[in-house]
């Protein structure tokens, strides 16, 4: 496929297409373009993602719910090996092959099951405490949906989800979209 | 405060600070720093967060019930006035002091209650038609947490939240973190 062709598909122009691959390698031949499997193989061995990957997650609540639900997650090489709570109601639920386990047993679930990365999906005051025994628990990575910075050694990978940005973002788009702040409502 | 005082609170550097807020007008004064009260209220109102919105929440599942417990949109100005889905098993619920509507009194509730942006968290097959009707009922921006690419018109703001491409991101810097794949497991 041509670098038009995958700036056609992926929204971008075509010069980026190039300039984005060029980063990492020779990828393409000049009038020739890319070949479409290797390059989908390359791509997912840069990303990290020619592998299984085992996740904890951590909060059985709405969020930690919502998150073991998404299939996409599976789809990409992320499986949640163990899902762990402190709320007696929920430790003991059912939840597809998985039974919410109390946090107390994530060190040893993590090392004997293989967990490398963990999910946080609890409330902002526990983030904090949570990221640690992640952390003391070996886990590699972490994925913050609490909405609290959080503190973990250079050693860990660390990303955080602000899904209030998500809409704040939104908000300012529809703002330059009608800078006059006029409605034109369409029926 | 000064733009060293805003860079160490933001974790950029002070440059930065300056290059970002000189954008958008002269908020500071050289050798004085920003007026905090007045920096807040001015970046409120550049991003559109000088008011509340209505917000339209298709989808009462478990993406849908996650974003509506998220307190963090409520604090930002983003209220849900209007909860909808098709499940007859849905279609009813209290959600706090909310009932569970179904779609086919978006476009009538939308129009009276004054909603204006749309939270699309319905399975990816249902996406676009979805987007079609908030569209048609009126929604200026779209907030799109299904896995698939809608299309609107160029008059209505969208955004597409990809929850994978969080965790795809991790893994990328999880190897970036530990290139040669040993895994330096702490005890």
């Amino acid at each position: 496929m041509s670098s038009q062709g995958l700036a056609h598909e992926s929204g971008v122009t075509s010069a980026q297409v190039r300039k984005d691959l060029s980063y990492f390698g020779n990828f393409g031949k000049r009038g020739l373009g890319y070949r479409v499997a290797r390059l989908k193989k390359e791509i997912r061995l840069i990303l990290g993602l020619n592998r299984r990957w085992r996740v904890a997650l951590i909060g059985a609540g709405n969020m930690g719910s919502a998150l073991f639900s998404y299939k996409e997650f599976h789809r990409q090489g992320f499986d949640f090996a163990g899902v762990f709570d402190v709320s007696l109601d929920r430790v003991g639920l059912q939840w597809r092959d998985l039974t919410v386990r109390h946090i107390d047993d994530l060190e040893a679930d993590a090392s004997r099951l293989g967990m490398e990365i963990g999910v946080i999906a609890v409330p902002a005051r526990a983030a904090q405490s949570v990221a640690d025994r992640l952390v003391a628990a070996g886990m590699r990575g972490i994925l913050n949906f609490a909405h609290r910075r959080i503190q973990v050694p250079a050693t860990v990978a660390l990303r955080t989800v602000n899904l209030s940005i998500e809409l704040e973002s939104l908000a300012f788009e529809i703002k330059a979209l009608n800078p006059r702040g006029t409605r034109s409502r369409r029926r």
